[in-house]
């Protein structure tokens, strides 16, 4: 079916989810931008619910726009240059859009299971940041990703930097106390990552076979509740006068650490 | 001294360095924004020529400003608001300015020392990535950066995101080329980093006591005459389907695998 209104419902819609945070949250949905991305949403199984293309793209992308065609049937709309230029939030826009549901929809939760391993994300602001996280996280082999707060990790900053790693992830929101206290009980070594002296010095000690780390908020870290919650605690060992890494590198190391053992 | 008028001599002059790479580069001077980055510089011995500062940040820093004032005598000028408005790059000024000589002017080249850990960094364009990895770079006791082409490093966001690590890191440009052939003369063993199969797995071997490794551009990596201009190859192992991960997350990994026996 082609959409030819920039006024059309599905149109506002995409906007809407597109650009707000609480329309994403009550609508369960979220927007997919790219050829790319939205191929491997298809791969990933992902379920999308709507998408739009132009005639250009199906030129361009067409094996991405017969697998929309084929799966979406007529959910799948073509769309005038002018209207994907109302959807497009990227610099050079591929003429390429889709709606998904959010993944904590149909996904089943990240099970605990002996010898994973497990990141916990409390409050990170970032939503590049978190994207680059999510897709290391997906690099090394988590096994889930908890995140407690922060920015909305559906938003389309996000779920871009994440390159695809966001349909592959297993990952759940949680409230950060109740989530530590559960990991723990079910007998999850947990770590906050400090900036501190007294913690354990990452890569001088061995993860135990099932762990979990926390990485806190960019600016301020974890606050002292937030840590004493965890049984342990982990620094990143600096040179000099540094206070800290930049929170998506100190992940990366810290997530390369964790995995370790599981890489050998 | 008080600078009162928008059109002033310093003013304009700030602004086409802080604008324009063409301009840093001829003048081989670059800006530099915000209480705290204005106080690592002169924590650092950066050599400052101007700074600006207005009444509120004098009230709010003022050890910054004091510093200033004695570092810079007639140098460190007052400005008003609206002169503040027109220098800032930040969404929250905080109303100290100040322009700094480029580092390759006044600190000496990276000299390879035995024992000395080496970064190249070969064309990448993204400034946060670039301040990203220079500050993990400073973060693990790098004993030398080459910037071979790429985005500007005293570009305002580049310097912003190194937090104050451009100043602490002994950083030199160089020619891609060259600067391998000479590296290798020297006895440093210089390690490309690739996607591949058959490259050497990060993690599983030890980096010769001299090592150096380059990274490639963000989206497009090193082309195979940049890789076979090094004697050997390295690869971050990867589960599943994933490409490659973010330029920064990468760097960070094999940042921290580069100086693992120098923290031991």
């Amino acid at each position: 079916m082609d959409i030819t209104s920039r006024d059309n419902r599905k149109i506002s819609e995409y906007i809407r989810l597109r650009d707000k945070a609480s329309e994403r949250e009550s609508e369960g949905l979220f927007t997919l931008e790219g050829a790319r991305l939205v191929m491997d949403a298809l791969k990933e199984h992902a379920a999308l619910t709507d998408a739009f293309y132009t005639d250009q793209a199906a030129k361009k992308y067409p094996e991405v726009i017969n697998h929309l065609k084929e799966n979406l049937k007529d959910h799948a709309y073509k769309i005038t240059p002018g209207i994907s230029k109302k959807l497009c939030d990227t610099v050079n826009p591929q003429g390429v859009y889709a709606v998904a549901k959010r993944l904590d929809k149909f996904q089943e939760s990240c099970k605990i299971v002996d010898g994973g391993k497990y990141l916990i994300l409390n409050g990170l602001q970032d939503p590049g940041n978190v994207g680059t996280i999510l897709r290391c996280a997906d690099a090394v082999g988590i096994d889930g990703v908890y995140v407690c707060g922060g920015c909305d990790i559906y938003s389309p900053k996000t779920v871009r930097s994440t390159m695809g790693s966001l349909f592959r992830l297993k990952i759940e929101k949680a409230d950060y106390f109740p989530l530590i206290e559960n990991l723990r009980s079910k007998g999850v070594a947990v770590y906050a990552s400090v900036v501190s002296k007294d913690a354990d010095i990452l890569g001088d000690f061995d993860f135990p076979a099932t762990s979990a780390v926390v990485i806190g908020n960019e600016g301020n870290g974890l606050n002292n509740d937030e840590i004493n919650a965890c049984a342990r605690r982990l620094t990143i060992k600096m040179k000099g006068t540094i206070e800290s890494l930049n929170a998506a590198s100190a992940a990366s190391v810290i997530l390369w650490e964790l995995t370790r053992e599981g890489r050998k």
